[in-house]
């Protein structure tokens, strides 16, 4: 089925124990669209970027077979840059550079072709863009996944909880899920972030893996592939929901079961991308690379065939 | 099968952001053996006490079908104390008090009839006691299952590693394998603790669940119950353990595809356990409880009928 994906494409620099990046290619679309390229082949991306973004990268997605029709290039302008620097334990980090650029003025722009996607999937961006994207597609999706950050709940809450009423399934970490819901135990917090629109809730934890809450107080507990070492975290809740809707759009299906085997694939697909730095691993790995970890997932959590 | 449990049998001192607690029932083997007790109904318990112990919980654990022949109680002497004082967040804890008391020249005796026991549980204590236990057993049980702490790690670290040497399990917490091995990842800390004499090693998580590893790069991962509450977590450690030896007991079973859903097992009692202050709900609870809780990991974690 159709899936559209916006967010951001953008530079990144990343500085880690292990080392450190130049600017390289990041941002949350660029994460989700390459995680969804493995399992989908009908994928629009809706983003914005600079002049001066990477050519090569573009192509790439090209030849995944995402429709790039929606990707909007700004003569004369900059690509959104963050910069950002891990702490020695990998589980926290500093912004040190934050650069909007084209992302300041970003207007989504639908290309006719995607204003009817079966499956959207709203990257992390300022919520305004995220409710402007649903109010542009001329009839309601199938499913709606949004993934966001503490950021606009400090800053622009009220437009956040606008577009979670739209929404059926939100992602978002453990400290954000308390935040948002003013709960500490995250099973009250779920309950009531359930109350504000989504359906189901994703609470990415990390090292920790994901736990997903429904209506009726249905939850699952995916673990995260335990690893000898954790070479970059960026990017990885964009894989993993990139991975999550994906499979789910692969399938045609939005049931609580079929969301179970789907969060597995979110996290396998995530175990790629924390490797290596930026999305180098992610753009290099297989089906068959994908299949390997998910076989790993199924000793490690009675996984069913 | 025969299962012998030794441990500390002892009073605590509990203060929680909830509340405190006066003296009350507390000690490793106290948490075990109440564990080990639904599913199982040979059970040698060896421990000390003063003469100050409750005798409402020797009766209680007798009634449950546990042999106290090997529990000492020593005539003008008082019982292992702790006081301590959990964090707002639940996670962290300062001690206050510790007494030892008796337990400061604990003799394990082994009762004649239980010195060739199926399986042992050694709950945390000395390592140089947990060493005399095993060399008192008249011939190797099928299965030794260890319990320690960071505090031997610190001052007894050549005796914990005498002790290793001759057991089949070891259970400790995340901290506690990053310092026994000196490795910050946990994929790198278990395959060195592996080489110290256990074939499997549990790696408790508290809220976040259990890793299991065992030779052969076996990995199998366990949540825990996502709570609305954390009450008191005081013996969840040790309830986890009573569990997982009490089910693989049970079963007579040693193998790593039973001990996935041992830990399952541990999983669902410690998150009895930590509902209510020390020991009260575990030793409230009946096996339909238990199974209740076994259907909600059922949908958790996809644990098979």
């Amino acid at each position: 089925m159709s899936l559209l994906v916006i967010g951001s494409v953008a530079f990144d620099a990343i500085d880690t124990p292990f080392g450190s990046t130049g600017k390289i290619v990041g941002g949350a679309a660029s994460y989700i669209a390459l995680a969804t390229t493995l399992l989908n082949d009908k994928i629009g991306l809706v983003a914005v970027v600079g002049e001066d973004f990477d050519g090569n990268f573009i192509e790439t997605l090209k030849s995944r077979g995402v429709d790039m029709a929606g990707l909007q290039i700004k003569k004369g302008e900059k690509s959104f840059f963050w910069h950002g620097k891990y702490h020695v334990d990998m589980n926290s980090r500093d912004t040190l550079v934050t650069e909007l650029n084209v992302l300041g003025t970003f207007d989504p722009i639908i290309p006719e072709s995607w204003k009817e996607p079966d499956y959207v999937m709203l990257g992390n961006l300022s919520p305004q863009v995220q409710l402007t994207t649903l109010n542009r597609l001329r009839k309601k999706p199938k499913l709606v996944v949004m993934d966001t950050m503490n950021f606009w709940m400090d800053i622009g809450l009220q437009d956040l909880k606008e577009v979670l009423k739209k929404v059926d399934v939100l992602t978002i970490n453990d400290e954000e899920a308390r935040q948002l819901s003013g709960e500490y135990s995250l099973v009250k917090a779920a309950r009531s972030i359930l109350t504000m629109g989504p359906q189901t809730l994703i609470i990415k934890k990390g090292e920790h893996g994901a736990l997903m809450f429904a209506e009726k107080e249905q939850t699952f507990f995916c673990p995260a592939l335990p690893l000898e070492e954790v070479f970059d975290p960026t990017g990885a809740g964009d894989t993993f929901a990139g991975g999550f809707i994906g499979y789910l759009a692969s399938k045609g299906r939005t049931d609580f079961e079929c969301m179970k085997t789907a969060i597995v694939y979110g996290s396998a697909l995530a175990s790629f991308c924390v490797e290596q730095f930026g999305t180098t691993k992610l753009a290099s790995i297989t089906l068959d690379d994908l299949n390997i970890r998910l076989a790993q997932f199924r000793e490690l959590m009675f996984l069913p065939e």
